[in-house]
């Protein structure tokens, strides 16, 4: 199958990968997703920090990161508005799940058309389902962006109705933890609640952005545990991540939120940097 | 990188995949590992089963599977003993986890030497180290071989001695599941117990195999809950996969396990045909 996007393999022009990566075998890699705006990747430095984290959790070497830097420049020079994900992971000739001394390390950097949520989405709001799919407590595997997703797989596979947006995972407690590729934000009683993602969830980069604005700005702010209980009495809910920044929830089963100032705070603060719609 | 092995990719011999596999982005897919004997793989029967529950479950079409023993054949026409892996998956061009109505699906078959025990280790046993990392609660994931073996590949990285053949991995309440690559057995006051590998591990082919044996023998034998007190009090502890057969332990942390009669009758019995050593 012939690619219809930019694939750039260790810096190379690329469709193709060696059937000995580790990926293929165990899931064995990285990835990151960045919104790029006029050739600029928003947030780099913190994506490469989390990709540097989860890299020495997984036992690559530095070398494997080193020329990452360099490679992004390169391949993001010249575009416009898109999406670049990042893949890192390894190939060994031998079988088996150790980790081997000597691999082959793959950098794969992918272009893809930018995400089309609509000026109505950002300002009304989008639907959003439960998940039955339970997320699985991963210790510490959890909180890296590993290509372990089959979770998320099946959990984005129970509604095709394409007027849900997003799905909302749960752990075997049936806390909430996050969605299938969002974080989750609650306002209740004029505080701003979200979920614990310990051993579970993926703790977002544009989620901690948001807290440290919400803590510059005195709004209060818990990190908690979350039930279903909890989302029925928030008046306001909202998603965040790298590509989408602020989405307002309308609706999750019968239950709907109304706009909150905040969040149209946030969207001000947030998307133009990230040439997305916010309401002026 | 080159390829060393034979790989064969939808009956077509290949060294490279495309970069949109989606085994690559999530783990989205499925292995069987096989030993082949003078071109004979091993029960086929019973790993395509399974292959199919899998597919099932991870929602492939029949048609990404029904080429498969077509290919096989193919594929181990001519060879000795070796070990035959399949992987099932597939590749899409939209960004994100749901399963697409359409993808390239990819059957990619990779031919490897034969592993590499001694029939002293077949003899006298292996010695065996206990994991710290945790196996997920995965529900029905859990019970197909699936991509995503981050958890066996981070328990693998955590012993480096090779006299250590195998770990055993427990599940949060430190029950024990499994080896990384083997279901496990022991014999306790003349009863054979397995762990219950529910929601946790793989429900190995060989294990089934031996349980159908132990049961046509009439040897008393429970699937059960166990913790590593009841690996302590076992007189004796035994290994088991595909590609191993029946393998003995030795030893676990501080404790010595003895030989016992009845892991020779069940090497004497499956052995001969899987091309393994056996005592006489």
């Amino acid at each position: 199958m012939e690619s219809p996007l930019d694939v750039a393999l260790n810096g190379v022009p690329h469709s193709s990968l060696s059937v000995l990566n580790r990926a293929l075998h165990y899931g064995d890699g990285l990835f990151e997703s960045l919104r790029v705006v006029q050739g600029q990747p928003i947030a780099l430095a913190l994506h490469l920090k989390r990709l540097r984290r989860g890299a020495e959790l997984l036992q690559f070497s530095e070398e494997a990161i080193s020329p990452l830097p360099i490679e992004l420049d390169r391949f993001c020079q010249g575009r416009e508005t898109g999406i670049l994900k990042v893949i890192l992971t390894r190939s060994a000739e031998q079988r088996g799940y150790r980790i081997p001394d000597k691999s082959d390390n793959q950098r794969v950097l992918f272009w893809y058309p930018d995400h089309t949520l609509s000026k109505e989405q950002y300002d009304e709001g989008v639907s959003v389902c439960r998940c039955r799919t339970l997320l699985p407590n991963q210790g510490p595997i959890a909180a890296v962006k590993s290509l372990n997703r089959l979770p998320q797989v099946m959990a984005r596979s129970e509604w095709r109705d394409e007027a849900i947006y997003e799905g909302l995972m749960f752990n075997e407690r049936y806390d909430v933890v996050e969605g299938t590729q969002s974080n989750l934000f609650l306002i209740v009683e004029e505080k701003v609640l979200t979920p614990n993602v310990d051993n579970y969830g993926i703790a977002g980069l544009m989620r901690e952005r948001v807290m440290t604005q919400l803590q510059q700005w005195r709004v209060p702010l818990s990190v908690v545990t979350l039930q279903e209980s909890d989302l029925l009495r928030a008046t306001s809910m909202f998603l965040t991540n790298s590509l989408i920044g602020i989405l307002p929830v309308r609706q999750y089963l019968q239950q709907r939120f109304s706009s909150h100032c905040l969040v149209q705070k946030l969207q001000s603060h947030f998307h133009p940097h990230m040439a997305l719609p916010w309401r002026a």
